[in-house]
């Protein structure tokens, strides 16, 4: 061919930027002796293999005939009902619940049902990067809002949406993680969450609310999400799609997620899966659905609360025994995260390179903030995935570089 | 909230059509005594079910630590090198060769690395709605070029591109599907082509070359694909992208596919990938790769054939026995189509009611058109599904009409 096929690129094709993560997630990877917390990886002793073994075996064997078929794309109607016993949600619809290959594969959706190119989404800042990369794949501009100990703050997100507003800008919609947040392992407290609604409502602003850690709570009580909130409080059902995961409870490497919302987001959604991936893999939905129905879900949760609550008090006491004074860190009640803020003269990203050497790994927070926001003393750390001992190691290691 | 969503909706799904197929799929659905001639499914009893359930019982138990882990976007590499020892291309390097979430999604992903809203893309006409509809969904504009008993006609092509080069409008690639056609069930020889790669870089345009069908050959020699000719006799490894699926062979509801063609091409295919998928299923992909490995698949292959080569003789044999002077239809050496072509006086959307209340369905030609070349005169066939007894029956129905 004569003209390059990059000249060739769409314009969104074009101006994709790199990830920075995933060149950093390369860097640690099989080195020996690394201590990484930087990725977002399950353990792998979190995976029920026996279970889906064999469920996978019988479920292929039986039912082969229906799951070797093609699907719905909006998902497999038996493995919805499951997930609205699971869930408590008997009542929704089935228009109203979508399966998705992981749940950013919702998270794509729902951006491409909204955004035009240059249209603006409003997150959080520092903000979970997979999203934000793929929204900015659709020409969305990230808006971030800073965060306090319990996520977004509603007037500083009030204060941007009227000045957005005066400027007639399109802001299509609000993207939040109101629990244990990636990075940050913060949780947005009812109080909170009832703000951020109202200020959502003022602004007629649909609210995708990202939701993949929500099983994994090591401390205090759940939460009603913003998604119940809006349907139930504000009696305003659509205000709110939720987008949810099984990555992190069965393992991600089975791409299963769902997302629930009004029909009228929902049906594009589905469209625009039709087109790309023409259905979620069916024998992963039903497989699921049969080891929720035999009751092996809430079981299997425990024993991953088990394993990972030790992991995160390890690290806890592990930042409280070797980080120097001025280094501040959060105390998340669930998730995988814990987000470490150092005297504003540090620069993680240099301090990277540093531990790397030392074969300890993290995230620089810079990593983590729209264009234009960024802060570069802070880092994230992942405690799910090295043993209790690593983490205190690998937390030591860290410090000695302060 | 106050605007309703839908006036929220981004361009490209507001202007989303409506699939007329689905309709007409839901509309012959699990009506009794409905013998249906109209999806595109593979037969139930194609589905290596034994195999494919012992085989993810093994997989997960004995490698869930890795396949139930995050995998890479562009797929899994010991799936990978199976893949090319299957297709016998070991020379390919690991960037030549996507896993994708089945063949729609590497369409996908390569209609929006290449289109920006407004760009043409040439393509069959008839062509196969499921990737018309997802170009469109990007905002191409697809023209249709006529084909004859061996596909798109290289002089129409040629007189086409060069109308569109003069008005200068931007084309971005040619998207076709050599082999068994949907839905017209025809093979491009090899004379076709050469020609039609002749044209495609004499107008220095990429070609997407679809081959989901290509394994089930039930009569006539194999025939070198695009891909193969462009990087052999024509010297340009850069030239042809060839998505493959395991759809017509595993199973569509294991949604596994794959993509080969330069890496510059699949480069950012992989991109998108990451922002809408993350990855293919992981335990999917190895399950396939064992199923290869371990020799099951030319035998399994083997067996498809010889459930379907009678199934289209019988339709071919009913349809000499059945149908009305002046009805004509194509001979597929493969696939699981055929194409019916009537007197110009009979208009197959009609017909289609018509038999609908006889319990007979297809699919009416029009629905394969690109807007601008719609016939009306044309109706096309499945026959994977149904047995031969039911092939017979169904098609003396269909004649009785006319």
């Amino acid at each position: 061919m004569i003209v390059p096929i990059e000249q060739r690129y769409s314009k969104t094709t074009a101006s994709m930027r790199h990830s920075f993560i995933r060149e950093i997630l390369k860097v640690t990877k099989d080195v020996p002796g690394m201590i990484s917390f930087a990725g977002g990886l399950p353990s792998p002793e979190s995976f029920p293999k026996e279970l889906l073994g064999g469920l996978f075996s019988q479920v292929i064997r039986e039912e082969g005939d229906e799951v070797l078929q093609y699907g719905n794309s909006d998902g497999d109607k038996v493995f919805k009902e499951t997930i609205k016993k699971f869930e408590e949600v008997p009542y929704l619809s089935d228009e109203e619940i979508m399966i998705t290959v992981g749940s950013t594969n919702g998270i794509y959706y729902f951006t491409r049902t909204l955004i035009d190119p240059g249209d603006i989404i409003v997150c959080e800042a520092p903000g979970f990067p997979g999203s934000l990369a793929a929204m900015e794949a659709c020409g969305a501009r990230m808006i971030g809002v800073e965060m306090d100990e319990y996520g977004m703050i509603p007037d500083l997100l009030h204060k941007i949406l009227g000045r957005l507003s005066q400027k007639n800008e399109p802001v299509k919609f609000l993207y939040l993680i109101p629990e244990f947040q990636n990075p940050s392992g913060r949780t947005m407290n009812l109080a909170r969450r009832r703000a951020i609604i109202q200020v959502a409502k003022e602004f007629d602003l649909p609210i995708l609310e990202d939701q993949p850690y929500r099983e994994l709570r090591y401390d205090g009580k759940r939460i009603i999400t913003l998604w119940e909130l809006a349907r139930t409080e504000f009696n305003d059902p659509k205000l709110v799609t939720i987008a949810k995961s099984f990555s992190k409870i069965l393992g991600p490497g089975l791409r299963l997620g769902f997302a629930s919302g009004p029909p009228e987001m929902l049906g594009p959604m589905v469209k625009w899966a039709q087109k790309s991936t023409v259905s979620p893999d069916c024998a992963t939905q039903r497989v699921t659905a049969r080891f929720i129905e035999k009751g092996y879900m809430r079981d299997h949760i425990s024993k991953i609360i088990d394993l990972y609550r030790p992991r995160r008090d390890a690290m806890l006491k592990a930042l409280e025994s070797y980080m120097p004074d001025g280094a501040q860190w959060t105390v998340p009640e669930g998730g995988m995260f814990i987000w470490v803020t150092f005297d504003k003269d540090i620069d993680t990203d240099r301090l990277f390179d540093l531990a790397i050497e030392n074969k300890v790994a993290f995230i620089p927070g810079s990593k983590f903030y729209p264009e234009g926001t960024i802060k570069t003393n802070e880092i994230r750390l992942n405690f799910s995935y090295a043993t209790e001992e690593l983490i205190d190691e690998g937390v030591q290691r860290l410090a000695q570089l302060l």
